[in-house]
């Protein structure tokens, strides 16, 4: 094994596919449902919304998706991202095991997020689309899409959550440096987010009615499409980069991990790390356990419902079968904004159901204490989100010192928490606070999960 | 010529040695003198304030010091760092030239000076110390030895200049994070922090005064010891790590320099890039332009005397010659906390004076629309003391278009603006503004210089 603490790979070894877990599933992802006719969607009942080359990605069964030149031409500015070997936080844990992270903040606005944004934008430029829009939570994904939309010369239009638009003010600034305009939600822009601040003018928002707002804006244009940052199959497909990666440099350091972790809100990061390790694991590789970690405060996957859900709070968007706490669920306003999703990834809920991987949900505080120690170690300050995987990472390597066994745990860290210091600036002044839920709170929101006659 | 956009040297390449132009000057530095002798200062003098493995890279004329096989296992977590071909601007301005820029952002404190916080930090253990005190001004410094700091296990203290302390909360916090004590400057922790609040309780602070601090805290106690982040030699010294990497992937690109540009507070980002460059034409290599820009609020280079004068406002520093607006400057609170100092290094100072660099100072706005040109091109938002930079690398590629000739330029991007938004947001809502001063005005301050009668 390898002493180094770096692992980065020639440029010639950027990926030229993304990898589609579709192709090496036992068994199929239950089909997206017409919200009105509860029958299979078509291609054409997605298209107001997004151009064909992304509707193909999004039902493709091929293994392999040819990466664009231009897009990787774009890549190439950050990608391949570095993998580290953690060694001075293992030597502060004093843990026998070897901490991997794969490190995705490398990018220009910070986070794993360009991965699909730079793919979405080219394919909509292609497809003649001038105007995107899409909603954000914790800004990650908005600011990533400005980025992509400055380069590509789209305009951007961002709906941003109003309890991170506030927490957040660099963020924005972020979006607006790129170009890109950046409003509240809900706002008075769209039929409905005027229809929720009728009911509470004060609402924090969330990122179920941000996309209800920016779903409604995009439908009604020909030349304006929408975004997801998340969720979608072919945005987990553009992520697939990561996981690729990771798997040479870990070749590289002469490693396999025992134990891959990442944190998941709508599931992307985790899946771009995720799927192409246990890609290789169904086609007959070896195996690992492959953990999720999510906010106790937002628990979709360790307590949420496996069932047919809108992906948007207005029930604008198609129904798919995941793990949801229901489209009306408002989480909080704690600081991992990227986190704060009633959903998960169709996909993501699938793997779970089949039992190829495990869940977690943790409280903010911890999570927040995890990521100091490992800033303080390793010199990068994770985004909120991140520290979720942090926490999870320090979990394993602390069960590895109980249990005296010395093994290969692999996280992703997918960005850096220097638009969120607001949030450590909280936890250090000790105002962070942990949320969690009864049964039966979290059974009011799932009451109102639609009907669905489940697809044979 | 290559045809990439990114030249990135594998980690062998890592330099072994930091290049000491001192070997090579056609003429000596004059040398420091005693505040109270005005004679020159032996070691001794500085031992209060640095261990004497810094003193003695402080007067070294060895043209290579090696650097310690521990400071260059925390450099190998970012170093070498990327040099980028900034094709997207080119195609923006429309410009024939080729531009190149170095970008120092990718480390964790994200900017150059982590390349002598390491160092110094790492001298300081070896030395035994316990504590580590410093000033800082955007906080670009402060955060980097807190990094240091956490790493060698050393206590930090930082006092930060009170504009940039109230401005850049952000900055404020990653210090935190990083385990360090943050304190706004002037404060009533050091007799000439109290000075200055009794003569006016709301002064805004400047380097000059927050080093001041620094200094007398440092002295107190033999365990305890000073740490500067720009200006003495061996500050400039352990930054030409940049300018050794960029020589070597320019080469990589099979291109050169005609003109390097750099912005200038203390000195130290420039001195990085251009000194290696600078060496070996004068060992008989090719030449180029090199171009220091420094802010018009704040034109040392350009509108400063060059004369003996104190490093700080308290006058407790040694006297050294250099270009200074007098050690009583206060600079307006512009947002490039980082270039706010009423000095420039002694060994930039010197080339000035000895033709071998140009200097150029502009107004704050005008850098700003250079910063947001080059971030929707190129995807990375630069530190405001970086713009600088940015603007002065612009005009010479639109010299080269009004010219009609390719020359290549070469800037140092020396850090990223993450924590520096509030001044994007000021600048999108219009309230940035000009400050430029009148000869009177600069007469002021200067008719405060020390009486020095210079060594022959």
């Amino acid at each position: 094994m390898s002493d180094s603490i770096k692992y980065v790979l020639d440029e010639s070894r950027l990926p030229r596919f993304w990898y589609n877990i579709c192709a090496d599933l036992p068994q199929a992802l239950p089909p997206v449902l017409h919200p009105g006719t509860h029958k299979p969607v078509g291609p054409d009942d997605l298209a107001p919304l997004f151009p064909m080359a992304l509707i193909a990605q999004e039902v493709s069964a091929e293994r392999e998706i040819e990466i664009p030149g231009p897009v990787r031409d774009v890549y190439r500015q950050w990608r391949p991202t570095p993998l580290y070997r953690a060694r001075r936080l293992e030597a502060a844990l004093q843990t026998p095991a070897r901490i991997y992270y794969k490190y995705e903040g490398v990018s220009p606005a910070g986070s794993h997020k360009p991965n699909t944004a730079v793919a979405q934008a080219f394919y909509n430029k292609e497809a003649g689309v001038k105007k995107l829009v899409t909603e954000t939570g914790a800004g990650q994904w908005g600011s990533s899409l400005a980025f992509a939309g400055a380069l590509f010369g789209i305009e951007v239009q961002v709906f941003m959550v109003r309890v991170s638009y506030d927490q957040k003010p660099y963020r924005r600034a972020l979006m607006e440096t790129y170009g890109a305009r950046c409003i509240a939600s809900p706002s008075t822009e769209t039929r409905s987010g005027r229809a929720i601040l009728e009911r509470n003018p004060k609402h924090t928002g969330s990122l179920g009615i941000a996309i209800s707002e920016a779903v409604e804006v995009a439908a009604q244009r020909d030349d304006t499409k929408y975004a997801l940052g998340s969720v979608l199959n072919h945005v987990l497909l553009h992520q697939t980069v990561i996981g690729q990666e990771a798997i040479a440099q870990l070749e590289m350091a002469g490693d396999f991990p025992d134990v891959i972790v990442g944190c998941t809100g709508g599931g992307s990061n985790f899946a771009g790390i995720v799927l192409p390790f246990l890609g290789a694991q169904l086609r007959g590789g070896r195996k690992m356990r492959i953990v999720a970690v999510e906010p106790a405060a937002c628990p979709s996957l360790t307590r949420g419902r496996y069932a047919y859900d809108f992906g948007d709070t207005a029930h604008l968007t198609p129904l798919t079968k995941m793990h949801t706490l229901g489209s009306t669920f408002t989480p909080p306003g704690f600081h991992a904004g990227g986190l704060r999703y009633h959903g998960m990834a169709p996909l993501v809920s699938h793997l779970k159901t089949l039992g190829l991987i495990e869940a977690v949900a943790y409280p903010q505080v911890a999570v927040f204490d995890a990521g100091v120690q490992f800033a303080r170690a390793e010199g990068i300050v994770p985004a909120p989100e991140a520290n979720h995987a942090v926490k999870g990472a320090i979990d394993e390597a602390i069960r590895c010192r109980e249990d005296g066994v010395a093994r290969t745990i692999l996280f992703n860290l997918c960005g850096h928490g220097h638009f969120d210091m607001q949030a450590y600036i909280d936890y250090f002044a000790g105002r962070l606070t942990d949320h969690s839920y009864s049964e039966e709170e979290l059974a009011m929101a799932l009451a109102g999960l639609p009907a669905v006659a489940e697809p044979a």
